[in-house]
């Protein structure tokens, strides 16, 4: 037996933390959900529709990502729930850094779920991880039936992809077919929930399979 | 008379590039537009419906910005113009560097105005410049009427901002003037287009504004 170690390598600080933010929600039985979609998809929308279905049974908190601290106020601010509004000042992401310290502000042994609002954008850095269980991009209908084809990353990565404002297709020309084949080309097995957070469509299957993917976790 | 010179600041290559970027343009009589928005706001339509307008009295060259080299074919293949792909190799954003390449690859002593396409986010850095004479952001009615003011910073540095998509109006809840209001905030001066690519409306004042801009060079 040695007592001696050559440390070889030492993973970067950022993949540290989401590994350790990971470790933590699994033992806590918390399941966090990031949130990518670009401006106007509808992040917001589809937090308040999934925060007020869910609230009998699971507890739900929500961290906010935002560019700078002085943002508007939002509609989930509103709400009676745990939240923690994280400004990025000016980074275009959250990263596992920040997570953590939006963990640390959370009542996290009255909590389930954590729903994390990323920055509105496809483009930030390619397949990291703040140490999320689940990460779900939301498209819309007027971001076009190509927009997976047109920023990759996100759609590749994802666990989940939420088509929004499903209301809006007869006044678009949209192909649901094209879009489903698109996302396929990159991503062969996430599900995809057609839905419209305004009219309530679609937005069942969404509840059931989040459901389900807490219900994986010891509750 | 001395011949000792002492450098004591070197500008960072990025504006070094975009200066002289701005004085190649300017002592060629060439307007650079640098369209920015979201993914889905219509930065290829506007650019279509621009180019169609404006080349009988214009020569338009178009350089459009991509995440990667496996993009699918845009639209803007197809026009009988001079046009560069650039793809930025993940970067979120063209960079003067990239603009520098591109003009290398144009016939710039055929060409007036060079509508440049970047990659579709709100969230590139701040105050940057490509060298561009005009900085225009899009947004449209589905981003909603808060946009610029989750997304401040490019509309605050914006020569012009055209709200797009206005045929979508009888079907959200989107007030124009709330808008106008967000934008003023950040921005007294620059001009608000709102028009729809798709219908036609509103492209006129668009047009002859464009028009005005470029012919304040000499051509």
């Amino acid at each position: 037996m040695t007592l001696s170690t050559r440390i070889e390598r030492i993973p970067p600080a950022e993949v540290r933390l989401a590994e350790d933010n990971a470790a933590l929600l699994h033992a806590m039985g918390i399941v966090v959900v990031h949130l990518l979609a670009p401006p106007g998809a509808g992040k917001t929308s589809l937090m308040l529709r999934t925060v007020e279905s869910i609230a009998g049974r699971l507890r739900p908190a929500i961290v906010q990502g935002s560019l700078s601290a002085s943002t508007d106020p939002s509609p989930l601010d509103e709400l009676d729930l745990p939240s923690v509004q994280v400004s990025t000042g000016g980074q275009p992401y959250l990263d596992a850094n920040m997570l953590r310290q939006a963990l640390d502000e959370l009542p996290l042994a009255d909590v389930d779920l954590v729903l994390v609002e990323e920055i509105g954008t496809l483009t930030s850095p390619a397949g990291r991880s703040i140490g999320a269980k689940l990460r779900v991009v939301i498209a819309s209908l007027p971001q076009g039936e190509d927009c997976p084809l047109r920023y990759p990353e996100p759609f590749a990565h994802a666990d989940a992809i939420v088509l929004n404002k499903l209301d809006l297709l007869p006044h678009l020309e949209f192909d649901r077919t094209r879009f489903r084949q698109a996302v396929r080309r990159l991503n062969a097995n996430a599900p995809i929930f057609e839905l419209s957070c305004r009219s309530g469509e679609g937005l069942e299957p969404w509840w059931t399979w989040l459901l389900e993917q807490a219900q994986g976790q010891p509750l």
